[in-house]
């Protein structure tokens, strides 16, 4: 039966890349290359069919989702010719997205967002929606009284404060609305004691945070290479340059400290102690989608001989997130067509800052995530 | 209580960082790093002591020890200062080296091997001795009647052909001796049908082929990562640049054939395809003991997008390999106390080309030698 | 007026790069990067302008232009649309190719081959043709009496012998037509005694060997930076993965060789030594027309001190032949026009088995090369 | 004749490297290699010998050479056994050396400064003494009414204002002292109106600013190779790795900022404009002397195709830059000997940001730099 994906950010790179690749995976023109739930050992018939997502969302931005897309194939992100033979289903897509609604308080708007996406949910009489959080990355929220507890929440979102960042707010519509929620980005979305308490008295799940694609996805698999071998990390410095969208937000200090933070969680994590060295983040703008990341690693081995690494990883960002995306929506409708509540900590496989005190091996999150989808099918 | 290593190659460059470095650990001059036995998750008192260790061997050479150690202190493999501080433990040892055996036919070479192996054994009252190969990689060996069964190996070794290369009359002989035996190398070793038998008839265990320490080690942690990402590995080419004796040996195309086929078939056991591109070792005498590899992966993501990673690896062969010999030891010795015989493929952890139809991916191999540790603890 | 360039395998990468390239900068679609003929230091009215040049060529293949075009399109080395755009300017340059001639001897082949040529000027009108070889690299050639002198030469071409190969072959219908020719492979081309005699009887010009596009581009600068700053360079090892239609010939070890020799010479000839190591070629059919070569640089300095540097080389090579080529055959055609024959050993700029006792150094060969182009001008 | 070298910062790395350095060369320890001096195309007559250098200096810390030295070897700067070998020359340098002295006016602190340099002098009977600035990098200098003349300058030096950062005050004794002088930092040194028009009434030659050993020495080839080309680079950005002293100084922001500013001066200088991308500097104290730069380049080519390349570079900070000490010491105290005064601009060869407005491709600088010595020898 058909479950919905609303997008929030539903007109930037990696939703627009989403979307459209499932558009062109349902028409046969490509292969599900970067789905994990296609692979062998995480397809299930618990999951809602690549086939039966059903996309809409919220935008602050009106660019046409044909324009957005066109400009990715320029980019070299989407395939050359995939905007005309996918007309139809782009027009159909356009038609779902909405302005972000703004009201006198937060209270009003999340009611607005909520209503929004109930329509969605009506029109297209969807089983579940999963709301996504694929917006530009917010800075750091600052404290307030009213993220302590739902009672609070919903007395100070009624004031004229600004309670909640965008992403939080959109966690409390979709779980107002019985939606779950899956926050991509590493904005602070459920990340919030009032948000976590009202997920589980809403009974639904959430998902989180900030998308594994590049550099820290090495790290999840080289930091424990050196810690099985018992070789000491040293230094681990990376650079990673960007351009796109994304690059642009980060290029401001303050929403960069909070991705640059959870790149570096890997290794302390992973190896039980933090080596020196910084990850950055450069803003490029003809570096474009394709960000080039590069990282030294230096370490210790048997006597104390100093030896190195190092990696460049050349990826587009958005081709390696968008179908995480649509793993992350079928998973996290399924968990909750499974009954479960509150944070999917079994998903940290696609997180570069998971929920939860969780692994942060890769193949330690692979047997979480192969755990979990069996444990749905046994359902 | 004491166990023995006999070490086929022992002045050789792993031999002897293998050797000065269980003297360096047990005088309390530095850490385990890079002795995988000595992490927490491997700590077992099923395994000898490293204190416990005595080393002997064989060698075609006759450089003596101290000189081949000033020399890897002076390549930077062996801190400075090391020789003079363990002068005592290096002249001990030196006394325990034997040269070569050579007798008119191999039966009989194979006997003056395996009283050497007994001679060490009663002067130490050692409870066991595990041969661990760590000799010059040979050619590939021709075929033999010989090699199909143990007696048919024991007639033909009676005549004068060559029947058996180095490495595997040196597993004959110390199989005929009862002792477990490791081959280090990508050499022939174990890999006779005859041998395989012989073990069983024998009762020990034995663990092989070709440890995994540089480049391979990298591909078989980040490989798998690309399969659980469902990326597509497109080209996977390598190249390996190395000085030292190894690499002189590896110089001969012969030899290098082996090696480069067992570099390259983690790719094909990971991925369950076989990515375009090859893994090449070059000889560059400047270079010395610390090898130089590069590697350049392409993948396609998302509806076909290409993408690209490098690395350079930039390792002290000796350094990483040596402490992986005295791991293999301690736990060959510690399955033969257990009762286990044959092959080892719990081992595959420490191989490029492991024994058996085992997994090539890192963790599981990780897993499989954490459970095998775990069951000898049980015993 | 205008100038013909008659390409030796018109419908190879590098030649189609170039026509194409040209008929797009004369419809003003694109500036004229990567020709150097372009910048003001070399900007001459001695040279016929971009815009009066005119195509022809001679190719064993019939693949149709627009046909490798599109592929040359669909591998990002020519932009989206071009085909469309130039329509008309590729059928007109259909129009021009020729199958190669095949005659009895070589000599009726040459007279052939010279008579397309004839035919090309003529119905063009053309001040003159330069011939450019852009054929496919051939093995080295055995030698052979006729390649003495000009006289021993026309008696072997009237026997059934195979005396030169096609690239000498064409070099002396060149010469015999009249014509300039320039070599942009590592073939034999101009380079035997008796073909060098008769540019110099005939009154022509010629320059070759090998078009520099990549990584001995790179180290035509980076070789004499570390001969200034007195550091020796140790080891100097590159890789170079390519695939297209260059890379699957090179393939063959016996073309190969030439290749890797001449991308070495730069080392010896800068430094004043030659250091360790060489510089591999390696097919991979998925890396296309974009090469990726590594190349390690180790390096003793101030007592000693060893250090290294590495560099990666991403290069679409028919990009970067394609401008060369037309900045060859401008400079070649006004050296004709100003009289000049024999070797054009000021143009080691653009080879990389540069003609003649000439420097290797980037920097000088620009000096060579500026001064060339202002002796035109002053004639 | 003897000639003097006058460090300021002459217990830092450099000062020391290059101290011990020169003695390993005069006791026939070493060769000299990293010594441009000492290329067939620049030795010189003209040029006070290697042997006849005598060392002397300031340091406002008072850590014994020899420790100084030891830490050297033991970082890997210097070779092991060096300091052993040259006991007495170090110990006879130590006594060279003096705590930099401290008085109420700068004016003062300027003429006990120039006095400790006279005493040098004397002690020595030294021909003359170049005074080289080696002393940790400097913040800006906020701007002084003071810097505008000598006679200002001198008016306000007697004031009790701080109006000459340090390496400014050492180039105004060394110019009150007669002495020429050499500033291998990125401070502010004779950057001021007063000092230049100073250096001109004392009649004394002076060097700047900044000495280029690495990353920087890399892009004054690359870039001109570019430009050569007619590649437009569209992206360099750059990450360099440091520890050690000055590390730790660059660590500061304000220091830090002067640097990365020098740094791509040459991009603009020799292409014409400016790339995207930024230069960055990182401190990682477990680096030590042995930088890691890595710069990642992208370009465009024929019809707009992009390309890139990276390098990285492992360089010995110390080992690169001490030679070049040695080198200006001879260069700037022949150029004194023969009469010059002011700037001297033909040493841009050796300077990341260089006085005069002067060519940063390092072949024209070569040839400036030649042009140079042959024209003190013609003297
Ligand atoms: N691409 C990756 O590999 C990757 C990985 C991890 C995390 N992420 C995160 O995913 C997010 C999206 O990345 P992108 O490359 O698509 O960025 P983008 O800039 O292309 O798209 C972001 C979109 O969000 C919209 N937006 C901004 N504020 C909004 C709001 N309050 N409500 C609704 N829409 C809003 C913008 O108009 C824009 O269309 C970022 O937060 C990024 O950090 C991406
Ligand atoms: N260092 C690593 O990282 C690594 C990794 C995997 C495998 N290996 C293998 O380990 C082996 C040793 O490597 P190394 O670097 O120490 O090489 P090495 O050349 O320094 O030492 C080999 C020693 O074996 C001796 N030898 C040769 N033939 C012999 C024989 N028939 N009997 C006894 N001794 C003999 C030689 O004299 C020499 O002393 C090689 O086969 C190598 O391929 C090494
Ligand atoms: N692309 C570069 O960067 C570069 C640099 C230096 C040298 N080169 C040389 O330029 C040549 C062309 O390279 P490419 O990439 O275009 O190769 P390609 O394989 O795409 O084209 C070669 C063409 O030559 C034709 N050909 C083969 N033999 C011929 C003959 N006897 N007469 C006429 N045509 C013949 C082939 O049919 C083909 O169309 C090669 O020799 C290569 O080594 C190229
Ligand atoms: N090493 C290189 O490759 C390189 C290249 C270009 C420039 N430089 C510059 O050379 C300088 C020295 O570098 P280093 O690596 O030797 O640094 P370092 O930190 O090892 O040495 C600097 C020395 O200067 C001394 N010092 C500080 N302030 C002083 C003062 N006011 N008077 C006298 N002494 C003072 C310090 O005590 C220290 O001993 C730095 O400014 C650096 O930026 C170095
Ligand atoms: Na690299
Ligand atoms: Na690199």
């Amino acid at each position: 039966m058909a479950t919905g994906i609303w997008l929030i950010g539903a007109r930037g790179s990696v939703a627009v890349t989403g979307l459209v690749g499932a558009a062109a995976l349902r028409a046969g023109l490509a292969e599900p290359l970067g789905c994990v739930t296609e692979l062998p050992e995480l397809r299930s018939p618990a999951l809602p069919a690549l086939a039966d997502l059903v996309f809409g969302g919220h935008d602050v931005a009106d660019t046409p989702l044909v324009k957005k897309a066109e400009s990715l194939v320029a980019a070299g992100v989407l395939p050359a010719g995939i905007t005309a033979a996918l007309g139809d289903e782009l027009a159909a897509a356009e038609r779902e997205l909405r302005p972000v609604p703004v009201a006198g308080t937060q209270a009003d708007t999340a009611r607005l967002i909520a209503a929004d996406i109930e329509d969605f949910r009506r029109r297209h009489d969807l089983e579940r929606v999963v709301v996504v959080n694929v917006a530009s990355t917010e800075p750091a929220v600052a404290p307030h009284p009213g993220h302590t507890d739902p009672a609070s929440l919903a007395e100070a979102l009624a004031s004229t404060d600004t309670v909640l960042p965008a992403s939080s707010l959109n966690a409390y519509a979709a779980f107002t609305a019985g939606c779950p929620f899956v926050d991509f980005t590493p904005s602070t979305g459920t990340r919030l004691p009032a948000l976590a308490e009202l997920a589980l008295q809403a009974g639904v799940p959430y998902a989180g945070n900030d998308g594994k694609t590049g550099e820290t996805l090495v790290k999840s698999v080289l930091a424990p290479m050196f810690a099985m071998r018992h070789l000491r990390v040293r230094t681990w410095s990376g650079t990673n340059l960007l351009g796109g969208g994304d690059g642009a937000t980060l290029a401001d200090p303050a929403a960069n400290a909070a991705k640059t933070a959870s790149k570096q969680r890997v290794l302390s994590e992973t190896l039980g102690y933090r080596p020196e060295g910084t990850s950055l983040i450069q803003y490029v703008d003809d570096i474009g989608d394709f960000k080039t990341a590069w990282d030294l690693i230096t370490f210790s081995g048997f006597l104390g001989t100093t030896m190195r690494m190092d990696f460049t990883w050349h990826g587009c960002d958005s081709a390696l997130a968008a179908p995480l995306v649509l793993d992350l929506a079928r998973l996290t409708a399924a968990a909750h067509a499974a009954g479960r509540s509150g944070p999917l900590t079994e998903l940290a496989f696609f997180f570069k800052d998971p929920l939860g005190d969780v692994p942060h091996a890769l193949h330690e999150q692979w047997a979480a995530l192969t755990g979990f989808v069996r444990g749905l099918s046994d359902v």
